[in-house]
Formats: C-alpha cells, sequence, structure tokens
C-alpha cells in the first residue's frame, strides 16, 4: 500500500471509472470518499463498494467536502463537465495532487480521435490552474469494467503525465496499488497520446467485439517499472 | 506473404525504419525498391540488406521512379520532408495506396508530443492528396532497430488507421508479412494516436534506460487480429 497517500477523493465517485478505483483503492487499504452531486446515488454507490470490497472505508460527500478531505483528488467526471467540476473544488485543491483521467470523447462519434484545440484536455486544466496544483494525467487507458471484477487482474499498463515528477511518483505508487503497471511518461502536454488512445481502444472494442481492449509497454523489464 | 502486393517502394528506404521494413519484406518474399535522392547511399544499403536478407530483390531507384515502378508506396521520411517528398511524387501515386509512417516529431523535444495543428500529420497528407491516393497510417510505434534484427521477433503491435478499409486490410498483411501484429484502428485521422504514442515511447526509453519501448493491444484474442 502507499505509505504516502490515506484519504483519497474521487471526484464522479458513482460512475464506471471512479467506482471501479474507488473499490480498488479501499480494497488496497485506502480510505475513500466519493465526490458526487446525487447524495442517494453516491450513498448506494458507498453501500455497494463498501460490501464488493469487504470494507467500510469508503464513504461519499459532495464534489468540494470530498475534494476538501483528502490529499490526493481524483477527478474521473466526463469530459463536458471537466472544467466546471474542477472550478467548483479549484479552492480546496489548492497545493494538492490532482489525478485527472479525463478522456476528450467527443459524441457520438466516440471511436473517433478528437483532441481539444489545446492538444490535450489533461494539459488544459493544469494550464487553468496553474502551479497552485500538481496536476497528474492517469487511467485513460483502463477498461472501467475491468476495474470492477475483482477477482481477475486488469491487463492493461498506465501512462502517468504531468510535469511534477514527485507527483508522477505518487500516481505510479497509487496505480500500483490497484495491481496496475504504471509508467512515467513525460509532462502533462504527453497526456494527449493516453487520451487519443482511448478512441483507438473503443474503436477496437467495436471492431474486434470485446468488452475492454488496452495496452501494455513492452521493451521495460519488470524491475525497472 | 501478402498475395495483393509484389512489389514495394520504401521512400527515405535508406533510413533506419525503412530499410528495417525493407529488410523483413524481402525476407518475407516480396520485391522491394529503396526510393533515395542518394544514389550512392541507396546502392550501399541495397547491397548491406540482400546480404542480411539472403535476396536479391532489394533494387533502388530516386523516389519518384521507385513509387512509379510499384503498387504501394510506403513514405518514411522525417517529417520535415514528407509533405516535399509526397509532392515529389503526388503523379506516381495516384491511384495507389499510401502507406505513411511519420511521427510530426519537433527537435529538440522528440519526447515531448507535439501534434500538428490539424491532429495528424498523416491526417494531413490525406488530406492534401484528396480522395486519389488512400494514405494509410501504420509502424510508427515500431522500434527500427528491433526490425534490422531478424534474430528476434519485434516486440511492438501495429495501429493501422486509413478511411479505407480494404486498404488497411492491405497494410495489415504487410504487417504480419514482417511478423508484426497489426489491428483496424479506424480512420487516417486516429494516425494521432500512434503518432503521439512515439514520443512517449521516447521518453520511456529516455527514463527506463531502454533501446525500444513498444506496445502490446491486450483483450484481443489473436485469432481475431
Amino acid at each position: 500500500m502507499s505509505t504516502l497517500v490515506q484519504t483519497i477523493a474521487v471526484l464522479g465517485g458513482t460512475g464506471a471509472e471512479g467506482s471501479g478505483l474507488a473499490l480498488r483503492w479501499a480494497r488496497a487499504g485506502l480510505r475513500v470518499i466519493l465526490g458526487s452531486r446525487n447524495p442517494e446515488k453516491a450513498a448506494k454507490a458507498c453501500r455497494e463498494l463498501n460490501a464488493l470490497a469487504g470494507t467500510d472505508s469508503i464513504s461519499f460527500a459532495d464534489n468540494r467536502s470530498a475534494a476538501a478531505a483528502a490529499a490526493i483528488v481524483v477527478l474521473t467526471v466526463p469530459h463536458q463537465v471537466q472544467r466546471a467540476t474542477v472550478e467548483e473544488v479549484r479552492d480546496a485543491i489548492a497545493g494538492k495532487i490532482l489525478i485527472d483521467t479525463t478522456v476528450p470523447l467527443v459524441p457520438p462519434k466516440v471511436a473517433r480521435v478528437q483532441l481539444p484545440a489545446g492538444g490535450s484536455a489533461v494539459a488544459e486544466v493544469q494550464r487553468m490552474l496553474g502551479a497552485t496544483v500538481r496536476v497528474v494525467s492517469a487511467f485513460q487507458n483502463v477498461p472501467a469494467h475491468n476495474l470492477r471484477d475483482l477477482d481477475h487482474p486488469v491487463d492493461c499498463d498506465v501512462l502517468v503525465c504531468g510535469d511534477d515528477v514527485a507527483a508522477r511518483e505518487i500516481v505510479i505508487g497509487l496505480a500500483r496499488d490497484v495491481g496496475l503497471r504504471a509508467y512515467h511518461a513525460g509532462p502533462v502536454c504527453n497526456s494527449a497520446a493516453a487520451e487519443a488512445l482511448t478512441s483507438i481502444l473503443i474503436c477496437l472494442n467495436i471492431r474486434y467485439k470485446v468488452p475492454g481492449a488496452g495496452i501494455r509497454i513492452t521493451g521495460i523489464p519488470d524491475t525497472t517499472s
């Protein structure tokens, strides 16, 4: 278990990706607060996830209170509300690490790479927040349904992008806590690659009729990752 | 061996990526013409590659003549001369398939994702050529030195992007000819993901001190690829 982090807030924590991460972090011994705008939905998700994890370490709150109570804040909301959610918690995340899992999908053509004009949705959030928050991009490529399935390891690696190396290192530790191999993949602008790759994976799911294509990095011995 | 293709022109075929592909295609039984602006360099590369492949099926010509003599044309030149090379061979590739391996690296920061304003260097070539040429993006992520090393399989998959499905299928066959698993990864604009990923792989090579990080697609049974 990561010794640097004890409480994680997962904003949008009732969604597929957020709840999957929350479940695995809880099972790894971390305290998790689901941030949500819908208390009823959040209470229900909390009960379900605690039961699945066999813990009582998952709680819930509104996004702002969740962010205020945690050292690490994870953003798992749809791209359409990414910026609004960041604005909502802006004061509460000053000085902290924000893990942003956002993929800039443009419905209905989600299998088509359509990056924002600035190149990366996550890099735009780092620009928006300035140096007060260390934004780290991660988990874009991990199939959500695999996270929920605790009986099987997740067959996907994590590309971790951020301008602050120490913050990336913490996020790599948090990925390991949920059983994922993760790699330092450069500055936050490199998030464009992970964001674009998600549309490719959606494309592969459709074309090859599989539930969750993923990626593995090759050529790096396990001991160095 | 792909039965649909007999002669391939590799423009920029004396470079690392081009010569590696030429070598493996020759060994798979295809005829390859190295396109080059430098006849001396091309003659030398030809001799070396034929010796390595144990064939005499690799020849050379200037880019325009090479493109004119082949059914499939592969572009493996640096991004800086990508458009000029395409202009040079424009008449010779009408009605053909152009496999574009270009990665829009911006020296000196090649480990930083810096996609062109249009999103993808290869998609820009498709726009430039219009419907007369079927442009297919492939091989961006394959470490060049691995292609040269015939004693070992290349531990990297190929994302194949193009607007024409039949053309993508032919390129997937050509990737198989050189021992690579390749996947239909959507329209040509999706090339942005493969192009961006190359900077990530360069990043990983530097960070983890390895010669050639690559990617594998997971979650798709081998029989369907």
